[in-house]
């Protein structure tokens, strides 16, 4: 789409000079057929190297913008970034119907529906009611349940197994928001990336990325009615209990352990072998190999410690 | 049915006067075909402006009932009125199919299923294996991903989009309870109201109401695995983050939002702009315009000093 | 299968007699064709007493194992029974179809699926979507919603109702672990009982039982997004309010009530009449006949209390 012809849809005065724009990205990933934006002047080191084609910015940061972009000055660059992101929202179904692949060894109910495009590999099981979406990779020696969602674009590794009713590659929870208090949604381009020997349960919901990909590496074992936000990153062979709920962009080393009805606030880092006890919240990143719990959390031992205090305490 | 029909089947006496009930109401939206039950001394005001044809009431207030409602004395109105219910029920698929309307423009696929009387507007979309019931209506550019349920009655508006897996209109959580022990299914025959620019994210729940109608005022932005019980109210642009849980008869004001698993009781009523933070517990009725957390709910920045004081005391 | 066949599959040496092993269960359910295993010295009475053909142990314990079993030594029993399962899990589709019993009288939606030797009793409904697996039985005069998923070997009694999106059956959460921290699978051949009058919310998400069965007894009423684990024990007219997690093997009594959130670790009872607060959280086995909250769990009114102090404490 023209630069300008965007801008006019979304009520800002046009560019001196038009480019053609394919798609949004953050600033280190965008490219010069890409729109970007500047939401906060912690990112100006990205925005002083970013190549990004154009870019959304508030007036006193435009004289950073490098000499190949374009700077499109405006009050709130992250809405903006909204308003254009529906531009670019891809068709949920295809003009163009490709076939899809299903290797001859592999089992797809009749009942299952597989979109165009999207690839199912030997010895896998598609049972009834589920439904495979456009483009979507599914490997071997796989089995997906009765009544599960794949969204578009969705990749699989081998040896998963995804149970009855979950949702894979929703769209994030993702909105600006304008002055008079509206949400205006950010569409959600990227997908979900799911490696081999994964095991999801019954009604969990996995949301795609914004831009680039949520991950759940290998050997991950995830639990019923668990909730994994856009960009999450899974580390490999973590366990995540029921009712568990990662915010977006929550990054987990490997062998986590994220105990029943533990949360995350987003944007946080948890190390390898880290242990969150059942409940545990956890509002910042925590360093590996140890066990935390409660809510504001701490060490599980200081948890433990404080609850018998308090026990005592209602006893007097 | 003939209210004297009504009550040889749930074994009570029958009344002097027979006449035709067509429905169960409270007391005050019932009219003179509609039977009623009083629970409690603090409806005396409604029992004494009622208009209901036929009321269940304890024996002490019995005298009150006006002179056009035929009291019926029972020693429990809500365990009788449950009884009741059952031969009010709507049947789950009607008798005469009446055919669906689908506007021409719209994209229903041939694995959705829409009920009976059922109306999908412009440029909607129903996806995959969606179930939309009976009497549903479901308005202009919606889009309705795989795997949805859509309960009879239910009302959607313009613009709105709800995520696969999501269940719209069950039954509410309401029973009345024998004195053995037993739970009495109270029949729902309310429905849901989503009004426009809604969007709902994956595996939510939305229970219709019991009487009247479930409501989730435009503009609203609910994120995956949240729970809405019945009659409640969301107001305006309120958001609702990940695994969130209202109970029955919530009402939210406008642009309220709950965070990641926080929840509330039933019953109470959250003014307009107020924010409940992460795993916040409302169980009372709160102002607007502030910022609550903890459970029991304190306003926030007074939970973040218990907190801040609770970690010194573990470091003792 | 032959249990030298068995053992050289999963990487151990062969016994010296072979027998042919028909399955996998516990010390105490085992019988002379079944394949046992010990994980810790606790159950050393069990293992003196066991029925079963052969006991994966470890070398310190050999010498109990009864004369009429063989003695399979290893370093870790619950990883090589995990090993072993795998080669005991029945398909998911069965090679030789049976017809399933459909009730004259019942009404099954030409969208649903019905599976292989499944049997519908009269007057029960099956609405659109809904997959029933195989070997399923579901009573009389049940409503199964659209786009339910009932697992096979499903037992589900009379007047039950589960509601959209549901799942019953699933595989139960349940892992032996590598010394590498990678998650090895324990298949799950157990069932899940529903007995009757039992109405279940939409989304919710029930586990078979690895040996045995996951029980619903008579008469229980459970709303939407709850979890229950796999061989928990869900007692007669019991309450589970939304968003509830139950880990495996909790045996909740008659008429417990679980309040909104509240949930409990696994392997533990709570008794007759016990109610347990909203977001109360139950570690270890309680009483009947009390009302619990808080985390940890304490009584309720002892909650209370606490939570008075800690106001009166944030207002100084």
């Amino acid at each position: 789409m023209k630069l300008n012809e965007l801008l006019k849809n979304i009520g800002l005065d046009t560019a001196q000079k038009d480019i053609e724009i394919d798609s949004i990205k953050d600033l280190s990933h965008a490219d010069e057929d890409d729109l970007s934006f500047i939401t906060s002047k912690k990112y100006i080191d990205d925005l002083k190297n970013t190549k990004a084609g154009a870019i959304f910015v508030i007036k006193d940061l435009a004289k950073i913008v490098p000499h190949n972009s374009i700077g499109i000055v405006c009050d709130d660059p992250y809405l903006y970034m909204a308003y254009a992101s529906r531009y670019f929202k891809k068709d949920l179904l295809s003009k163009e119907y490709i076939e899809p692949y299903i290797n001859e060894s592999a089992t797809v109910s009749n009942r299952a529906t597989i979109g165009s495009n999207s690839k199912i590999g030997e010895d896998s099981t598609i049972l009834h009611g589920a439904v495979v979406g456009e483009n979507v990779v599914i490997g071997k020696r796989c089995t997906i349940y009765p009544n599960v969602t794949i969204y578009n674009d969705t990749i699989i590794g081998d040896n998963c197994t995804i149970h009855a009713g979950s949702v894979i590659g929703s769209d994030g929870f993702g909105y600006a928001h304008t002055k008079d208090g509206r949400h205006i949604k950010i569409y959600h381009n990227g997908n979900v990336v799911i490696e081999d020997d994964v095991e999801i349960g019954a009604n969990c919901t996995v949301d795609r990325a914004v831009f680039g990909s949520t991950i759940i590496k290998r050997g991950s074992k995830i639990d019923n009615l668990v909730q994994i936000g856009h960009n999450c990153v899974v580390g490999e062979n973590s366990i995540l209990v029921s009712q568990v709920g990662l915010s977006g962009s929550t990054e987990l080393g490997r062998n986590v352990v994220m105990g029943g009805q533990s949360a995350t606030a987003g944007h946080l880092k948890i190390g390898d072998f880290a242990t969150v006890a059942a409940r545990g919240g956890v509002s910042k990143s925590i360093e590996g190999g140890k066990v935390y719990g409660g809510f504001p959390l701490v060490l599980q031992k200081d948890w433990l410690k404080l609850q018998a205090k308090i026990l005592k305490f209602i006893k007097k």
